[in-house]
């Protein structure tokens, strides 16, 4: 294989370029929501960024943008590469962003050096991967047409103004959503370097993480109705207190978990609101937001199910009424063993120590799994922090990183 | 004993009228706190009562009303009853205001049966007993020494007013608060007629409560920091997850009061605040308000021992820094024997079924326990529902309430 030549200095100003296109208002740290000025702005800069790699670019009827250095078999399917250059409130500058810098300048260092792929290589930055109208992956998910025309009225962010709304106010037809659907048979591969916003690489003491699956998460909202009552009047023996039972409740999920026959399950309960919130009243009502997440589904499922029988019995057990709901399911996704195995080749012939890993994020490369092949690389996160002010990842990581996709990628291109 | 008779319309017109004078903006309950224009109103309407039943009234610096029924023996020490008139907010119209209308109108039936006391009797309505500036109770300790001049210009509501500016808004001087320390040689008993505020009576099928101890609330908060991260990409092992020691944390206390030795501590988890209370970040910190008390100081102080114990056991164990902080703490009061043998006595001589209890709420017969012999008489709560327009006691159990009152009232005051 032939040796290219990146520019760290050149990835690190591009991230920090990026940085700056913000509006968060305490600034401290980023905020650029997808259909924003600012968003809009940032994808323009990434777009000019592109065609100076030779890049040839387009926009999708969702905003997605892509770049593509065409193959010299153009009508093999092609390679796709990317991430998000959308954040989520004061968030870091590394999320997303690296996937889509380190991608363009991964294909600028790789032609420097002469390199001319066999198969397209396109570059993706997908139009909204952070949550701002409550559900993620927006820009990947109309790709591969997970997302109707009337959710684009109907999914709302914080402010009520809804994604038809918003695609509007930067000159986006929502009616043209139709026009944008992937056709898988086009795509070889895709493969995305992130951030592993987790500290599994950093306490392994290695640069590199080989995504082998992505978990994906199945929230619940549990809502557990009691009696609220007089904390000094009422006798332990006569209380239905939706607290105890909540926190037996969190117990529970917590240790369904951690004995998961995957090893693999995670769950968390992030919110928690407790009514009506007086030290002298037992809490009547407690509402809880549970993450559980695995990259097997099964395992998730089993947890799942376990869990749901359990509160029945906390609920009978503590005269309470205990309800269940679905906030968001999806579906774990594996990585393709060709894109696993080209990431784990690229490491070798490059000399990096790389460990195989779960994804317990979710990202991009999840939503578009079921439909063509996918895989990942991660890098290490300082730790494990991400969505914060604080994101950071060290230059020669990042340099490691964007080597890693540039082998895969050339080894992804060039076999047919 | 001779015979009298109460009038229950009366009571109800009283409870009735006094629930009418009231701030409550939504309608639907009572708000009427201390030193507020309601309250002085209220209180004047309470002062026109007690003359019409023959009362002397005064009114002493801190806004504490008191109507005297001057014994043969005017000398010896005298028996004091009442309660407090002010509310909590959005509240019923029979916690504390039973105390008050119902002292006034035993003294008014036993006087018009021809009832002269050997002993004073004097009627009192606390000050604010409901905790309008954070403290419940302010009337009482007042009255008792327990409260200082600096006090009344720290201790603020809400809205930021503090004690002493408000009673400047109701004409009161807090400057003169040293003036009304209670002589504990003047005063031979204080019993209170209250609601149960609980459920122990209307289970038991038993209209009366002979209170023989009064609970008492050691109030801690418990400030719980781990390490916020990302709920997918942290596995369970390495995680510092703040809620889920909460959650341990909650549970272990309920177990410690369920299984404490005087088996009459309750320990009630009512605020809880998770940060950042995102689905998908593992809480970082979390802040718990718990109330524990009992009547039996030796067994709360263990539990809150134990409780100690086993947070840093929890907070080791999970790699977790846990900080406990008393919020309030006061001592439980024992009910005088000669006023609990007072009450029996009076329900056996009206041929009225009673139950020895504790009370679990706290009251103004707590802060004066310490100093003078006191006792408190229950009625039921329906639903045991308390701090809410909700909170119903049925007539028939008033009227019993009453007729209790004024026969323990007169054995009390006719023993020398």
């Amino acid at each position: 294989m032939s040796v290219f030549e990146l520019s760290t200095r050149s990835i690190l100003d591009q991230l920090t370029t990026l940085a700056a296109i913000n509006s968060d208002p305490s600034g401290g740290g980023i905020t650029r929501e997808v259909f924003t000025e600012e968003y809009t702005q940032a994808n323009e800069h990434v777009a000019e960024l592109m065609r100076s790699a030779g890049l040839e670019v387009r926009v999708d009827a969702f905003g997605n943008l892509f770049g593509r250095l065409q193959g010299s078999e153009p009508d093999a399917p092609a390679i796709l590469t990317g991430s998000h250059i959308d954040t989520t409130l004061n968030a870091g500058a590394y999320d997303g962003v690296l996937g889509v810098i380190g991608a363009i300048e991964a294909l600028r260092a790789l032609q420097d050096a002469g390199w001319r792929p066999i198969r397209s290589v396109e570059v993706v930055a997908f139009a909204g991967e952070e949550p701002r109208f409550g559900s993620g992956c927006i820009g990947s998910r109309a790709l591969v047409g997970d997302l109707d025309r009337e959710e684009l009225d109907t999914m709302v962010d914080r402010n009520g103004v809804s994604v038809a709304e918003a695609m509007r106010s930067v000159g986006l037809d929502p009616d043209r959503i139709t026009e944008i659907r992937l056709d898988p048979d086009g795509v070889h591969a895709f493969v995305e370097l992130h951030i592993e916003q987790g500290s599994v690489l950093e306490r392994a003491g290695i640069p590199i993480g080989v995504v082998t699956h992505i978990a994906a998460p199945h929230d619940l909202r549990v809502t557990i109705h009691g009696a609220a009552a007089h904390s000094g009047a009422t006798p332990m023996n006569m209380r239905h207190d939706a607290f105890a039972g909540a926190a037996e409740a969190a117990s529970l999920i917590e240790s369904l978990a951690v004995n998961s026959a995957s090893r693999t399950t995670v769950a968390t309960v992030g919110v928690v609101h407790v009514r009506p919130g007086a030290i002298n009243v037992i809490p009547g009502e407690v509402e809880l937001h549970i993450d559980i997440r695995d990259s097997d589904l099964q395992a998730r499922t089993d947890v799942v199910d376990a869990f749901s029988e359990g509160l029945q019995e906390i609920a009978t057990r503590r005269g309470l009424s205990i309800d269940v709901d679905t906030i968001r399911h999806d579906y774990p996704a594996p990585c393709d063993t060709g894109v696993v195995d080209a990431a784990r080749a690229a490491c070798e012939e490059l000399g990096e120590q790389y460990l195989d890993v779960i994804s317990g994020a979710y990202h991009d490369a999840m939503i578009l799994g079921p439909h063509v092949p996918i895989g990942m690389i991660f890098v290490p996160s300082v730790d494990g922090i991400s969505h914060s002010p604080l994101e950071f990842t060290a230059p020669e990581d990042l340099d490691r990183g964007v080597r890693v996709l540039a082998a895969t990628l050339r080894r992804l291109a060039d076999s047919l």
